[in-house]
């Protein structure tokens, strides 16, 4: 199965009548997963027809407004259509404090369960495991704590072959256990293994998210051979002073994470309003890592 | 001189693709208000064209976010944008804590002075005033504290009747002491009155803004007479019951205000987005009330 991004906003800083700040939904083995949240996303995320109630986990990168200042608001919408389902929160710690203030100001309470996940660690850790789908935090170098997430697929069972089953003459009743990985002993006490019952499993799928975050090769082993790296680049290499000073990344640096770490593509966004087009960024990039695509605000990706 | 409102977004409770909460700009003798401040407003102050930058009071009513999820986020903008005149915000207590909390999360401090003006009071005060403005609240009934405002022009200074002045053969000399409403006497003794030598000062006029509140006939004699009044009309009289409960008003209660307040013209707004079309909530008004105003996103009126 394949990984559907959809890119709600990509753009540093402020919104603008045509640009939205950062935020994203990473459709991974039937999670719809929110990626950072900034003022305007409920809206991005009616006019890109997600269908948002479907959002269980809501991963904030950072508390810079341009990652999480709509947040409360979808918090409030939620609770203004009466949602039902919990809603889980991961992102550094104070995020509970800004929401439950807001939320007691306004005499607000919600309707559903609401668990924060306040993180804290420098180090990656765990944050949300099922039996499809695995997420770790990237430690990403900013001006505040700021973590980015690896969101990994687990391998699947190997699929049965049906007609190889059929050519040792198996009984439908043992397609199970041949599904669940086993050998099978036939009636002449021949042992057929399983490899020889079974396709290869799909590969499973890796998406990392780095934003935002000045160069930082420490983050290279964590997403060493992923399928699709998001990785923050502000800015183009004449203004590299500035990325320096800001801790923001260019499209050149971007590339040279995305190469070091031998990723299959390269997404780039968060960039500074400054420039007039973004194709800039990709020309950048693409001598130092060839494989890459411009995020922009409404684009979907199936990777 | 003439009032001048723009409407950013007059719909209820959640954003939407093609609405907006509330928040408007009030032009008043060279001053540019903003009077609440949804998620949003930001980008719709860009997209009709405000120049922002002029903003230095912001009035903000109650604090459920449709009226102040967007406060923060331009806050930050202004800061992003090297803002340097100092910024005001009139609105309930807490809503200091609620600033301030969200920019010491980010690490961050505003490059302008940020001024709150708390209001906790259940009497109408006065909260702003100059040589040309005065604002004061107007409680109102809602399931929060809330305020709405009544914005006043001062009476202007007679304007000097050259025509008339000339025809007396008054020297020039003298004109500053006709606009400051001196009478003068003539060389012959005569005393012509001031009166005489002047025309009437253009009539101040005074805007009332009414949101959110349940029918309060209270705020009846702090609005009498005024030019405009705002009064929100969240329903319409089928959803009586509806308003009573979440303190609202209906567009014929907005209208019974409007007349007992013997005001000249009624704008609507504040719209439940339950309602397919408008145009139900002037149709309930206007048997009690003809002359009465719809707002709508992005809609400007001159009175």
């Amino acid at each position: 199965m394949s990984l559907h991004l959809t890119i709600l906003g990509c753009y540093a800083a402020t919104p603008r009548t045509f640009t939205n700040p950062t935020s994203q939904v990473l459709e991974i083995k039937n999670h719809v997963f929110l990626i950072d949240c900034a003022e305007g996303t409920q809206v991005q995320l009616r006019r890109h027809k997600v269908k948002f109630s479907r959002i269980e986990h809501i991963f904030i990168s950072h508390l810079h407004g341009d990652h999480v200042y709509g947040l409360i608001g979808l918090v409030s919408s939620y609770m203004l259509l009466h949602r039902v389902n919990p809603l889980h929160i991961y992102g550094p710690k104070g995020i509970k404090e800004m929401i439950l203030l807001q939320l007691k100001l306004s005499a607000s309470w919600t309707t559903y369960e609401l668990y924060f996940h306040e993180l804290t660690s420098s180090e990656s850790e765990i944050i949300f495991e099922d039996d499809k789908v695995r997420v770790r935090t990237i430690p990403l170098k900013h001006r505040i704590y700021t973590n980015g997430f690896l969101f990994e697929e687990k391998q699947g069972l190997r699929k049965l072959n049906a007609a190889a089953a059929e050519s040792y003459h198996i009984d439908k009743c043992y397609y199970r256990n041949i599904a669940l990985g086993k050998d099978i002993t036939l009636d002449d006490g021949r042992v057929i293994s399983n490899d020889l019952l079974t396709f290869e499993p799909i590969p499973p799928k890796r998406y990392a998210y780095c934003s935002d975050t000045a160069y930082n090769e420490d983050v290279v082993p964590l997403i060493h051979g992923c399928d699709v790296l998001y990785h923050e680049s502000t800015f183009l290499e004449s203004e590299l002073a500035l990325a320096d000073k800001t801790m923001h990344s260019t499209a050149r640096q971007a590339a040279t994470i995305a190469a070091k770490a031998n990723v299959k593509e390269l997404l780039l966004g968060h960039y500074s309003t400054r420039y007039d087009s973004i194709e800039a960024f990709a020309d950048e990039a693409r001598p130092v890592f060839p494989n890459v695509h411009l995020s922009d605000d409404g684009k979907t990706f199936e990777f």
